[in-house]
């Protein structure tokens, strides 16, 4: 898959350094692929928490001289990276949310996505709540502030036992961080440690970065309570089966991250090992859709003996704007980021394994741009099943009926995209290369590809007609 | 006066032009001087509200390429322009604020403060509320979203029974706009008309910028809805004597605008005449403090027989942001907005009119430049009041003790600002001249001069340690 | 004259002081009215020089944090401000200049303009050399650069004894600062002195603000260098009868400002008293457009005896940019820049003094709003003489056939501007004005009203087709 | 090597093609590679030129709504992209230059280095020639300014015969297109066809975005004139063996790139077969120093053997600017565009191929990331000789002493990079490398490695001190 799915959000936060802020920022930029459409940070001091957010990626927000001591003080810190519509006054909807509410300032930042946030919403509208984001956090934070609990923490099992759906959440107040995952854990959080302080982040790609250490992952259903005084680990939810998101081992994690139990490139590379066992090509290469489809081609590749070229080449130099010239030149929007390596693609035949089909647009455009540069065929391999359901767990993929897979047999799709032949990962494959890393106790989520959604929700009925988004984007 | 007080701001509505984000811009545009460090504007198209705001000035907010039609599109707007603190994230108080609540969408731009906001605040927040602005407007809306009366009507009625202080509102939902004036009218609020539009406006000089008619004032204690039915007027508020800012006349409202029945221009110079008639001075010639002080100051030449001159120049280049140099200028500040006209003033015995003086430490620096210019004698003639006690209506005056007058004799004054005489226009003088031209029917608020405070609250125990703002700048 | 004639340029320059870059942007600051689009500054440490420059103001170029010691070190340097035509890539021709050269390195402003640039331009080029820039200035640093005298002096002496036209001129090597004034002298250039440091600026405003002392103006025809070893005066040019540009003190130059050895204000002032000799009107008030009408209007009123009021506010917040919304608002452009006071206006029969109309166009608009705004009759008095010519020595005039008088009379500008009546100051008048504070020693180039221009030149032969920049602009 | 060494420049040139300006910008786009800190084109519409530049990357510098059919109209069009040092000033510098002469208007844009520039420019301004930038263009500009020479043709002859060293050269004027190569062929030049209208560009990567067909390379002292009468190839210079920079190959073109008559991405991995010939090594896999070392790593992976792995993975979202905490993060620079996959590399001995070492400092960093993720052996193999000697035609090397390899053996390197063992590839085997793919005809320029410079200069007796921008960065 090549630009066509976004990744919700990446949260961070560190609670006992001196150089929180900057830390976050640091964090945050490692996190930037979960989302580089906004990002901001709360810091507190102790006493007062204050913030920085913005549009674009973390260094445009924070700008080569941002004074993070002046702006953002203090030895605690939350931040959050977001993927957004653009345009300019969906500032409002940039996370962490900060406000003053009974029992002080409170700031969160949120991954994932509610089920019931619109209920939920309308239930706090008719209390004389009013709302002015239509970011799913802003529930979490009403609910905080009507619960009327003694103590923080059982505010925020009060408001989040009222929540369905994932949540990889972290909460700043003066005095406390509270990172709390979803039952189901649907999205990764890791805790670390860094210079004695703790931290923690979607993924661990962000530690290495500010060489924190790894301790472990938040669990499912699991809230962690740092204060001064150390961390103090609750397990106050009902317990359900958790249903981590497959989808972060195929493609949204970074392969140097390592989420639920494992290393993602090895899960990832194992299951383009999978691909070549369950749809091997007569070929004369393998060829990767760079940068997602890189491991799942690696592996291919060793597991059908064949070479593993460089066929398509990156440009990183993409910006997110771009002046296309009157005449339509082929395939403009992906030439500006890949182009062939004739040389390697010329006469020959050419296996493309990339991780996944939304659209079908895309891929089209890729196979059409390696036959041009002279391939003899074209064998696409995809190292996931067919994407046929929308995520309503954190995901922005499309309405069903835009999903090509959703409509369109294999062979019809094969078809679209001008392959001579296309295959797909099962989803028993697809599981069997997880148990691979992380063992069988779990079943990851997998409902994209299966329709089979771990929590329930009354938007199911009309399956066909939603996605994560409807009725979202009202500003 | 000379860039020491700051008013806090201007709002404007319009419903039904086919341009009214437009028009909206070009109302804020002629009210920038009551406030210019944001603005903002909310458009509705009848079904929802969508909105641009930005920190700076209404031109670079919106820039010249800016899309109406695309991003502000309907035919009903709001706009808001305010002074504030600087500080980038300063930017979630900028209004008009915008929410979501049970009865869908609402925006609220507000000229005034609240003098109870504090407590109300606290009352919200301890029902569940959570404020993401330290604005009163937020109150306001908070409030609204809480009332369960049947019309939008009797909900904006319930929620101003509430609040006291000064209020001069712009309400805008999907199907109507609202503008309210406090029971005292301390803020001026117009009313007027524009190719069938309505158009409601802090000063009648918006009107003129758009060519709309000015059809009447809203009065103290009026709530007037527009619809596509019309306008309907309301006096829901129990009466009470109406108290408008005379600071307005002396120095807030442009000269160009007709403001509590009287053009300000006329009162302004009528002040000055009466300034003569009180305080002569033995002089030369009559300058003034540009440009507040023009009208007084040729009033008071006109009066005293004496000629009037441009004795300071204002230099119209000035920016927001300046480099010193390391060496300290004298009165740098001063000097980068006024240079003195030697030929002038040189030898001359000169009356220096400015419209009031709080500080003194620019009173100060400008009676040592006229003096550093030749002039033989400098007599600083003032055409309000001594400023003793701080407005909590609006105006940001800073506290009892960093106002001169409030511990200092005039006598004592005029030493520290240098000059040979100082005389201030009397508060009946004052009077005097407003009802020259509005009549004497209503008493206009002077508590800046009288400590005669028409609203009270609780805050007034501790007068000398408060200011208006006070508190307020948590961010 | 409202916004319709555009100086050229403002040039400064300052000679062993420690500050002297930031000295030079407040001396640019304070001579921002002679050119608002673009500016730069050069600065010396002796041995190397380094510049900075862009489009736009002072402070939009020198930005807040702007590291004067860092960017622009040393204790020499020169600055200029520059009206031009708009356009992203006319960044080349922002001056000063700074070339290395087979001398060194050399930096040169100018305001003026020369009338045989285009010949030496053509001359030079044959030689083989090159031009990147636009600017007369350009052929003054090639002249500069193919001399083969032995001394700088000699150097500059030998360019400037080929160049013809208008110049004060800065220039800046490693080691001296020059500053030149032509022969006829027409743009103004003072000297002053600043904590034992040499400065000379367009105007002696620029003094004011930095504190230094006015010394005297550089005379026609002198060359002043200033070096290490203090300052020398040199008279290298063929003496001819100076010719002071009158329409510096008509309209240019700062009324706070001294130029050809008077107050600008006290002449400008007396063109009114004499305007109202000449053409009294019968009228019940006297108003000026302001800024720049306003000393005429006092001298008028004061001559006529009349009150003097301020009819028409100017808004003081116009930037570059402004949107118009797509009905045809009447007079837009003026609108946003003035209003009228109704009650000062109506019904009354006014006097409106202005410095001089151009195309006429805006003097329409003016009256019209004026008239608008209820006048009775509304009488047009000007301060200088029907502008008939082109300026070709550094004022921006349209070509002769854009300037209403040129080919219209009085009375039909009258009726084309709508007014009850209109009246000019006489050629005499205006140089009786001018001889009551500076003599009647030295004739003043008054070209533009009259035709006769001191320097002849190629062009004058088609003086219908031609104006100062005709064939000027072309990138 | 890794973000160590920096190409000078790519140029492009289109003559014939109604969206000239527009395919110019692509063509930059995809030559972005070659210099990113400032660009610019000029187009040419058969009577005048225009330009636009400035400093940042191409899609900064052409923003969004960059109009190039107002801004840069024409069918012809030159662009630049240039490495600089950074500062705001050096705005002067960026090309294409564009200047008026007395041919009329001209514009050049140069990839290269000439060696005898100084010497150049000396003479020049010795005969009155003034320069305003730094850049060997400028010279080139001058000569073809002075040359007497009948035609344009002859004129850039003549000057080109005066210049020695390394050039790829177009020049726009109102009439042709000229695109030159200089004798030894230092850089490429390639030459394509669109439409109709003829393209030229330094990489044929530029003609595959825009879709343009690669018909042949500029060959070394070729001279190719297009105009509307079609293209003329010249050979003006007298014949020298050329000497391709091998550079290109190792590592600054593309590798979807052809030049020099062979596939990149071709001879790069047969660089690092080769290396696996002459430096095996005892490990366990093979890993890349992304990007530019993936293809040699592959190649070497194939040859030896041995699994190919993704061991580090480069962050795409890096920017120009970045904010450092006070604490030292280990290796911080590196960190933030590698991070390790541990999973990868934990307990084994791995074999790090990269192209090339300059001063040793970051490879030192990366093997020390290696280790701490674990491995239990770490191998470095450069594709590449070790650069002992700078280059002075068009790469910006630093100077010997800071070349690593410069002063200290393989051995030396080894043990200061902390790598278990490091190999490189023999000149020798560099050229066996490119003849298998181009034939042995052509001797490529070696001299970064063997000192063995083509072109001669007076600079190469005080080898040591020097580097190829000595001397240059006087702004």
């Amino acid at each position: 898959m090549f630009d066509e799915l976004n990744e919700e959000c990446g949260v961070f936060g560190i609670f006992g350094h001196p150089e929180a802020a900057n830390l976050a920022y640091l964090g945050l930029y490692a996190l930037q692929h979960r989302g580089q459409e906004s990002c901001g940070i709360v810091s507190g001091d102790g006493h007062t928490l204050r913030g920085w957010k913005g549009m674009g990626r973390v260094n445009s927000v924070f700008k080569e001289n941002f004074k993070f001591n002046e702006r953002l003080p203090g030895p605690n810190a939350i931040g959050h990276v977001r993927y957004s519509t653009a345009g300019g006054n969906d500032e409002k909807n940039i996370q962490p949310i900060r406000v003053d509410y009974h029992y002080g300032e409170v700031a969160v930042a949120h991954n994932g996505n509610l089920v019931n946030a619109e209920e939920l919403r309308s239930d706090l509208e008719t209390q004389g709540s009013i709302f002015s984001t239509v970011a799913d956090t802003e529930v979490i934070v009403h609910l905080l502030a009507r619960s009327k609990a003694p103590t923080h923490e059982d505010r925020v099992i009060e408001a989040l036992n009222q929540v369905k759906g994932a949540y990889s959440l972290v909460i700043l107040t003066e005095t406390r961080l509270v990172a709390v995952r979803d039952p189901q854990g649907f999205r990764p959080l890791a805790l670390g440690k860094l210079d004695g302080a703790y931290v923690v982040a979607s993924e661990t790609c962000a530690f290495d970065l500010i060489e924190a250490e790894f301790i472990r992952e938040i669990e499912p259903g699991e809230m962690v309570v740092i204060t001064e005084d150390g961390v103090k680990s609750y397990k106050p939810f009902r317990e359900s089966p958790p249903a981590p998101c497959v989808f972060e081992y195929i493609y949204f994690a970074r392969p140097d991250s390592r989420v639920f139990g494992s290393s993602v490139y090895e899960v990832r590379k194992e299951m383009g090992r999978q691909l070549a066992r369950e749809c091997p090509g007569d070929a004369d290469l393998v060829i990767a859709v760079p940068d997602s489809g890189m491991p799942a081609a690696m592996g291919f590749a060793q597991e059908a003996g064949l070479p593993f070229e460089l066929g398509l080449i990156r440009n990183h130099y993409v910006g997110r704007t771009f002046i296309e010239p009157r005449q339509s030149i082929r395939h403009f929007g992906v030439k500006l980021k890949l182009n062939p390596i004739r040389s390697v693609i010329e006469g020959k035949k050419v296996i493309v394994v990339d991780d996944s089909i939304v659209r079908g647009t895309t891929s089209r455009k890729i196979v059409k741009m390696i036959r041009n540069a002279g391939a003899a065929e074209v064998h696409v391999r995809i190292s996931s099943p067919p994407t046929t359901y929308p995520c309503f767990y954190g995901i922005d993929t499309p309405t069903r009926k835009e999903l090509i897979a959703a409509s369109h047999t294999v062979e019809e799709t094969c078809r679209y995209i001008t392959a001579d032949s296309l295959g797909y990962l099962s989803a028993k494959g697809v599981h069997e290369a997880v148990e691979k890393y992380v063992g069988s106790d779990v079943h990851h989520c997998d409902a994209c590809f299966t329709g089979d959604y771990p929590v329930k929700f009354s938007g199911l009925a009309n399956l066909d007609q939603i996605s994560l988004f409807d009725g979202g984007e009202r500003e």
